[in-house]
């Protein structure tokens, strides 16, 4: 080793979804089958290319506006980042300097730990029960803060905004994130409550029901007050983040309501067609409500399956630790996918 | 202050130079006056949005491989990231975990303290010379970590590269930064040093001479073990950060070389003959390596002219902070629009 080598982080470095370059059924990262709304396209098309020259907003207004529009809630409710990776790091950076432990899920988004890791604090993993459900009891302890998803990943298991609501009433005196990238295929959004609790923050993305992974946009909606806190230490060290690119389409994408409704309406009745699909093949699963469903078979080992689909250019999810090992995350794709999937584990199941 | 603020992280935010929504001579925050080349333009209107629905390829192939042919090194020898601000960022989180105490220089980009505070790394800033210059000699010291601008901003000071291998040269056993925002500008880059330092780690960017502020685009140049390290803290906490629309322009931005060479040139004969302009108001500045003029004024206040200059809708970019109070940071914009602010001062110094 380099004597200059001593001083360097050494990471666990995280390995994302594979993005295989050949032509293959993507069920393995969550994106949506489908393009984003038409006026995406028309606002690349007509995108000046003298303006990257200058600098993009950094208050990424064109978008802001959009957004707060959308959700009934003020400009000063709104922020933006790079992907809602982007903005969660920045929330747990803003919001959890405590020596308490934050607590969060055990079987969850990886990056959780991650940030924690990254900013040096504590946490405390609340263990889900068999059927994967947050234990809501288990929030009450005193803490550093809180954050989970819903629909909790990769389990997609949607819990009721009432369940949602005891956490957050429980936890008044630390900041709450509910981490919704999935919420447009569930139910109720914690959004409702915002008018209630302004230690509240909702955290969504672009890269789901949007069908824009690759443009990069997440955001956050919460209190005026968290929002300033949020935008203070985003400015303190980085002051451009949102490209002009994004800025724009982001804006389009928010603007089609009708689209976005009507494309996530289809994603939905594929999902449940599945799971009426891989019901009759034998599996079980939580009941889903995200555009992946997290599924295990009794007569079948998941490692096994998850290599044999792969063999057949099927890709889907397998991590393989504590608690998840037989199981495998599905995103749903176009119902062409879906039949190609399930004629595949038709054939190699009655071999 | 309510109880959840107790944990929130207290900042004192960054005040990006304006961007002004009216028309203006936008003098203040080192744009290039021309558009980025021609090929950005077509690969924004040929971009297919479909694909914005899929994750953009997190190793960035396509602009990595464009970058590696531009400066002859191999792929595993560059990292890219969101404008150089994330990149150094990143850099700052990965290379400098010492207890001794990195070295920069006290006038210099002001982002350095920041991203310092940001993750706990001691900090030493070493005087500049009266005349701006670094004092080599000022980091032979023992420390964590070396990195300093070259040309140093916003003084705008090119150092020749014996001076810079000299302070590389002192510190092979941390590694060494140069941060190279504004070398298109200047003189020969510290590339020239790979070969022979696998301990140094080259910045540059898209914001100026490429003409690409608003696309967001930075890169690091270096050993591939520095490069793997930088990759790996990276998809540590966020594997996804550069979007579709970024990498596509971005490799279009590098594969034009003679639209590339043809601008700089340009930028640099408004330069020189503004040097001559200023020197004939009067001004007194350290010669410009960069595209921006670093000027004081023996009789007249900067922050009076910094005003003046602003209610007649030329922004030029003013701190006030110490050893700098009496210098305005001027960047170089077209023919025209420097006329205009010569036309101006020439008036208003005149009255």
């Amino acid at each position: 080793m380099k004597a200059f080598e001593q001083n360097i982080r050494k990471v666990e470095p995280y390995v994302p979804g594979e993005q295989p370059q050949r032509r293959v059924i993507k069920l393995n990262t969550n994106e949506n089958p489908y393009p984003p709304a038409p006026g995406v396209t028309k606002a690349l098309r007509e995108m000046d290319a003298d303006c990257l020259r200058l600098y993009p907003d950094p208050e990424a207004d064109v978008l802001v506006r959009e957004l707060a529009d959308y959700y009934h809630v003020g400009k000063d409710q709104v922020f933006v980042g790079v992907g809602s990776d982007d903005v969660l790091s920045m929330c747990f950076l803003t919001f959890f300097n405590s020596d308490k432990p934050i607590l969060f899920p055990d079987i969850t988004y990886s990056f959780y730990k991650v940030w924690a890791g990254l900013y040096k604090i504590p946490y405390e993993c609340q263990k889900l029960s068999d059927d994967f459900h947050m234990v809501k009891e288990d929030y009450y302890k005193e803490n550093g803060g809180v954050i989970f998803p819903n629909p909790n990943a990769p389990t997609a298991l949607y819990e009721e905004l009432d369940t949602v609501e005891d956490i957050i009433a429980h936890n008044e005196d630390v900041v709450v994130i509910v981490d919704e990238a999935y919420i447009d295929f569930a139910g109720r959004s914690a959004l409702e409550l915002l008018d209630k609790y302004n230690n509240l923050l909702v955290v969504q993305t672009f890269s789901k029901a949007r069908s824009m992974a690759g443009m990069r946009i997440g955001y956050a909606i919460g209190s005026p007050l968290l929002i300033k806190y949020l935008n203070d230490a985003k400015y303190s060290f980085n002051s451009y983040t949102m490209n002009a690119a994004s800025l724009v389409c982001g804006a389009e994408a928010v603007k089609d309501r009708a689209y976005f409704e009507d494309r996530v309406r289809a994603v939905v009745e594929t999902r449940e067609w599945a799971k009426v699909e891989l019901g009759k093949l034998g599996f079980r699963f939580p009941d889903s409500g995200a555009n992946f469903i997290f599924a295990t078979h009794p007569d079948h080992d998941a490692k096994e399956l998850f290599e044999a689909l792969k063999a057949n250019d099927i890709y889907v999810r397998y991590w393989g630790s504590e608690r998840i090992k037989q199981y495998l995350r599905i995103s749903i794709g176009t119902r062409e996918e879906m039949t190609a999937l399930f004629s595949f584990l038709n054939k190699y199941m009655n071999r």
